[in-house]
């Protein structure tokens, strides 16, 4: 099957260009689809080391809503998965429905690296194909969208980026846990994954080849074969790529939105500290692009080093509707490997979560030690919009002040860094946002009639911000007020928070 | 503070039974209306290797319904709790309101344990108290109610009591583990002992200091200190003990309730599967109460090698309402290591539940090797509940009877022994067990206008009945049915089945 393959297929970096920003456009509005639809997607990437699994993962995320992903790397399993179902570890790991999970490896280990290392034996290896099968099946049935890549790469090939990674500092980690273990044989490995393929290319979840010996070429086919891939399964739905739903398409936003649009900020005197921010904090394009681009590689050098370091990161953003919240996590993210942080939107809590302590389900959510975890709203929704909306009583509210701070002196006091955002903009902007949403097609979806019912609260909204930052400004969680009335100056002046912060915390200041 | 116990204090066998009765039925009553309260509670015993701690949780849970309760155990923290800030691992395990969570240890390991082992120094003693009492401040600020036992042994009987255990062969493991560390002395442990009780004595939760010397006196002290504890909590929200809910007391339970309450079987021609059960089998209570101790010993052993053997358990109980799945349970669990099991509730799915596969929530609920897993109600729900009320769609509960043999399959495969059993009885005895439970003010928040409704469509879930357990009895997942309609009789069948099955897994037939 895999002899098939021309691993000398390859792009230049013109051609390269031209092909992969159209393809990003359009992950971009399937992604939009899927949510819409409630699609959970399940996408596997599977082949030897060093094919390019990570980068592959990385360019396909690249496009995507942060909020909407998750991806996990897949090692030998850890003393909880060793004593469950082998198949444990993945259906604790499917996304909720609207969502991807993207796997740098997963169930296939059994077929691959068990077999060839000898833990299973060769009848094993029929009966995990079948387990295998079935778990797809089971899957694909309930509508999961499941797509399976190998990536294919050449002897050669494979012997020179082994010998690349072990001479960079910053990959070194990759291969190095493994130096130890005897690597098999290129053939064997060839004749194992031919197997493996020949044994589980069902018609419900093929297999897409992919040659990986030229990188361009292989980030274009992986992301082709994604695209194509969720296209198809929209498409049997009945679901073109139209960029909005018909319910969307006729634009009403019921009887609030038809009111009176204006707010008059309320200011006290003396100005607070939201009265002060300077809202004319400006960046031009040039100077935004240059350094958007240095700060984003050098959050990545960081990343590495809170993983290196075994440091966990805790980025939290809050924000009027419509401040960029998301924009500004997705520049963040942008160019992270994925695998080492996680953005975590936070709406109303579900019946479970309701039914503990309102901290539960953020303590839950902590990252490990070495790994970021970006919260999309956070904890101080008890002191925004539950006290605003009345969701919590009054002496809640009060006391969330003092749980919070304590909190989070319990997440910094065991090494993690603490970095929180408040977007702050103009309610006249706010009202051009929402209105530039309403007339653009593919932005409609953001605009909700409770964007609108907010909106009115808005001198309400801004008393309970003003009393949050000032009672839980402290010096392991200090707020920063962003300046986001541009959008532009608001996502450098955050990057440019994280960065610093990240390398006091880190000793490389 | 601990000079003050007088651990001479002791009970003989006919005070001890006169005692505990009545406090195990105070416990009973008071965990229903804990239940109605929707009060969450945490008990948490610490003290030395050897003072009593699982035994005092045993005897506790005793009277409780295994439905109500979860039981952990605090080592040192493993991978996952390593690399999170100290208090996740307890805040992951904070029950759902309603529930009780026995904890033997907890988070004092560091004022204890981790401090005698100079693990952390004497500076972190005071901040990872000060983290304490914020923790312990912040849930009963939010209402959980936290029962802190401090059980207290003297030097001579530690001495003792370390010896038997080193000499019994079903205790030995309990020490094993820590043979090769050295024990600190108990001087420098009653030092460390006295701080942590000084610093963490507070308002909110205070330390209930137990005599420990004596186990009938230790035991009836810590179930008196649990009973006064929620007793007290319950007076502090205007609650007194009576039984019943003013709600329940008035006893209307919707128009169905007049209805006509009878039912008519359709029976099959052949008569199928349930209509041969022979509904007439019968137990003495002498017959009864004698094979009951017996197997509830022989039960505890099994546990135990399960344990060893590290095999887990996965019991399922499905039946008609009013059949007896509650109180057999009851049985079940009685004389079991509450640390090895697990009762898993299952209802209606939760919002995040219904956004993933209907196995999910199953999956995740999976006991790890080595454990017992109770699901009272299970993934059965789709070929009954689901397909009776439309909740899944033909095509999706037909579908089921395939993914269910393959998930159950997919757990056996990997060692877990599958147990499972349908309760059966006529429509007259349930009709007599929910009018009784209609008179009986402590009985009468069992029953609910859907049981009247489910009642209705008695041979519309017969039907389902017999289509499940024709389709999904497996050689590796068989299906028992039980005839329930003598409750001595159903719950002796059961455990005896639930004995033979599992020593027939674990070579011991």
């Amino acid at each position: 099957m895999l002899e098939v393959l021309n691993l000398k297929a390859h792009l230049d970096k013109e051609r390269y260009r031209e092909l992969i920003s159209p393809l990003q456009r359009e992950l971009r509005d399937v992604q939009q689809m899927i949510r819409r639809e409630q699609i959970p997607i399940v996408v596997l990437l599977e082949g030897w080391d060093a094919s390019g699994k990570g980068d592959s993962i990385g360019n396909l995320v690249h496009p995507l809503d942060p909020r909407g992903f998750k991806v996990f790397t897949t090692r030998g399993p850890n003393e909880e998965e060793h004593f469950r179902p082998y198949l444990w570890r993945f259906w604790v790991k499917l996304p909720r429905t609207g969502d991807f999970v993207f796997l740098d490896r997963g169930w296939y280990r059994r077929l691959l690296q068990d077999r060839l290392s000898g833990e299973i034996d060769e009848k094993s290896v029929l009966v995990a194909a079948g387990e295998i099968r079935e778990f797809e099946r089971q899957l694909t049935d309930d509508g999961y969208v499941l797509i399976k890549l190998w990536l294919h790469v050449s002897k050669q090939e494979q012997k020179r980026r082994l010998k690349t990674i072990e001479s960079d500092p910053y990959e070194r980690w990759r291969v190095a846990r493994r130096k130890s273990e005897k690597r098999p044989g290129y053939k064997k490995c060839l004749k194992a994954a031919e197997e493996m393929l020949a044994l589980t290319s069902t018609a419900n979840a093929p297999w897409l080849l992919v040659e990986a010996d030229d990188r361009l070429y292989r980030r274009v086919k992986v992301l082709e074969g994604v695209v194509s891939s969720l296209k198809a399964a929209l498409a049997s739905r009945g679901l073109a790529l139209t960029g909005a739903s018909p319910q969307e398409q006729d634009g009403t936003l019921g009887p609030l939105a038809t009111g009176s649009r204006d707010v008059e900020v309320q200011r006290t005197n003396p100005p607070n500290l939201l009265d002060r921010v300077d809202l004319d904090k400006r960046l031009s394009r040039a100077e935004y692009n240059s350094e958007l681009d240095r700060l984003q590689m050098r959050l990545r050098e960081l990343e590495l080093e809170c993983y290196n370091q075994r440091v966990a990161a805790v980025v939290v953003y809050e924000g009027w509707d419509a401040a960029g919240k998301g924009g500004n996590i997705k520049r963040l993210t942008q160019e992270l490997d994925p695998r080492g942080y996680e953005v975590i939107p936070v709406s109303a809590p579900d019946e479970t979560e309701k039914a503990h302590h309102y901290l539960w389900r953020f303590w839950r959510a902590l990252p490990k030690a070495g790994h970021i975890a970006i919260f999309d709203r956070s904890w101080y929704g008890r002191v925004l919009v539950e006290r605003v909306e009345g969701l919590a009583a009054e002496v809640e509210w009060r006391r969330a002040y003092q749980e919070i701070n304590e909190f989070e002196r319990h997440i910094t006091a065991s090494g993690a860094v603490l970095i929180k955002f408040w977007l702050h903009l103009s309610p006249e902007e706010q009202l051009r946002r929402f209105e530039e949403r309403e007339k653009t097609p593919h932005k409609r979806h953001k605009i909700t009639p409770d964007d609108w019912r907010n909106r009115q609260k808005w001198n309400v909204y801004r008393e309970a911000v003003v009393e949050m930052i000032e009672r839980t400004s402290t010096p392991y969680g200090p707020w920063t007020i962003v300046e986001a009335e541009d959008k532009l100056w608001a996502r450098i002046r955050t990057l440019s928070t994280l960065v610093a912060r990240l390398e006091q915390r880190l000793g490389l200041s």
